[in-house]
């Protein structure tokens, strides 16, 4: 059994509903001692490649054993499986809707296993058949958070289901890719990482490169506070994504930015 | 004194200001080792009926002992009395002013006080009038946390106030019943349960039963992804209630739904 | 090493994005014992001076030794200092750009140091230059609770910055100030206090005081409920701060109240 063990919760039930509430109720009725963390509940209504996004960005900020539970699930009670996912340093426990694409693919040439959750003793007994979140994957993550195996809930399966994920394409001396999200704030994120631009040049040096954003060169600067003035800026962001701003404004709404809008960064 | 013991939080504050945080800052002071869950704070602003529904919807979801906290007062510094209620399994505090009418009716033949919070050596020293949640309720909640009886608090009282909730009607082949809440996703709730289907067929076979609504008979699924399209439907939600929907779309918008909306539901 | 630390949480990133959960896990990944505390994550994006009026409002309801962690950092990435201010009661940490101007003016007789952060084996590694939130406060915040010495952060400075706060201005009668803040059910806050009015009246005898806004006399009462209908009245609020309201409305909308009007009360 581990100590200190940490579920965190992703959903798009909102705030104002007593959902997320009721899902701790059932969580600490089963282990009292686990810690709980809100990652968001604002994912945009039955937004799976949102969902994705956001537990990409935000999982490795937790320490080793946490168990990730992440409820956007427009299927619920048809027949998508309910599944426990393992990798080397995480648990992450939803529905079989392609959630946790991403967290397939970083793990490509690494350890991962997917479980098939059928062990109905671990479930709340169900008045009705439109909250898993409540009766299946927070009892199963308490459980879980007390040291019960994971191959104790179900079978492993082989056939989980995957979403498309754009990629970014590289060439030489420059990476083209497209807007994926964006935050509160307004920012643009790419799906173009550092990563993506390790291979062509040393992306401390921002001057080497130029940034194409609609058929424009834009500012490739170092921090936000760089650039004053309603300009369209793009930055590294601190998720190591490039990203597109407006100091102290909303680049979005400014620029009327749109989801999978072409950027393109290159050598100069 | 009870180990683990557990502190929810409802209220109609908001989650711009700092009244939530403060509360809590009152109950650590007080009680270190409780455990604070919030129920939601989006409350509409001094809806007591809302806050019994949502309270009702809630609080069998939590392990006994927890301890209830309720705070959505519109006579605040009035003559309207703070109260805390015990039942079999759980405590509830806030203001005498029908919040907790639900869990009176409830518990009717069962065991159930309400005691009038008067010891004013459990207070915190106050600055104003004006925010009971903080200094009265908040701390109250606390020191019962801690292992203080709750005859400590002030005397029983008997004549504690009731608000009017709607009933559903009964005949030997159908229930009437009305629209008393509306979720974050424009679902239109009922107060018409799975109780009262009992006495009139099984309530797993959903095409033993005919739903209507505003004159025109609705279909009657199982779960959500049963229905795609954009009709209006109904369906038993996982709280127990006849509810209606559309399938990944608002309800309430879509149908121009309202409070107190008549809906029926017959044997055929 | 103290038992219980709470460390609360102030931002301007509001609750949509992954942003405040990433922060509690690098905590959590740190000092898994410590308990934290939501304030506001809601504060009007970059306004340092809301983040003050907040944090003044706040600080003294939490246990001794808390940490006040406050985000609100416009010019992250610049060269703007990362301060962490110790005062006998509490700790803050945060940016430099003068959230914690109060602090200084309500500590002026009494101990306090302000710290330069600069010791980085205490920072996160840092993969862009814009969340410090996340790899230097929190993990800062997170070593401090479990117990480092504030001075093995940094150099103390004297040079800390401080942002204008109006001051209300007293005669013999009356004591003149302005509107500083709105809370969420749209009451108008002054920055005049109980301690202001102590010299001029007994504040408990709200009928031997005279308040004037916008050359109009109002309504001086002692509770919310005390006036009801839909006129301007004036109360001494729960934070003993001189304030505005209509009963169950909004006084900001109806009266079209903005921050920086006068308003003046005297001894009649």
């Amino acid at each position: 059994m581990l100590d200190n063990r940490i579920i965190t919760l992703t959903t798009d039930f909102g705030l104002k509903d007593p959902f997320v509430g009721l899902m701790k109720g059932v969580i600490l009725g089963i282990n009292p001692d686990v810690k709980l963390v809100n990652i968001t509940h604002n994912i945009q209504r039955h937004n799976i490649f949102e969902a994705s996004q956001v537990l990409t960005m935000s999982h490795n900020y937790f320490p080793p054993t946490t168990i990730h539970l992440v409820v956007v699930d427009p299927g619920v009670g048809g027949n998508r499986r309910p599944i426990l996912v393992v990798t080397e340093n995480y648990y992450y426990i939803g529905p079989d809707n392609g959630i946790f694409t991403p967290i397939y693919e970083k793990s490509q040439s690494h350890f991962f296993k997917v479980f098939h959750i059928t062990a109905t003793h671990y479930f709340r007994q169900m008045k009705g058949s439109t909250f898993h979140g409540r009766d299946i994957f927070s009892p199963v993550a308490a459980w879980l958070s007390k040291g019960i195996d994971s191959h104790k809930f179900g079978e492993q399966i082989f056939d989980f289901v995957k979403i498309p994920t754009p990629k970014p394409s590289l060439t030489n001396n420059s990476v083209s890719g497209e807007i994926i999200s964006f935050d509160n704030f307004g920012n643009a994120i790419s799906n173009i990482t550092v990563d993506d631009l390790a291979g062509i040049g040393p992306v401390e040096s921002t001057d080497k490169f130029k940034v194409t954003f609609g058929n424009q060169e834009i500012p490739f600067v170092k921090f936000y506070a760089e650039k004053e003035g309603q300009n369209l800026s793009a930055i590294i962001n601190s998720f190591g994504h490039l990203e597109l701003f407006v100091f102290q404004g909303s680049a979005s709404e400014k620029f009327e930015i749109r989801m999978g809008d072409s950027i393109t960064i290159s050598a100069i």
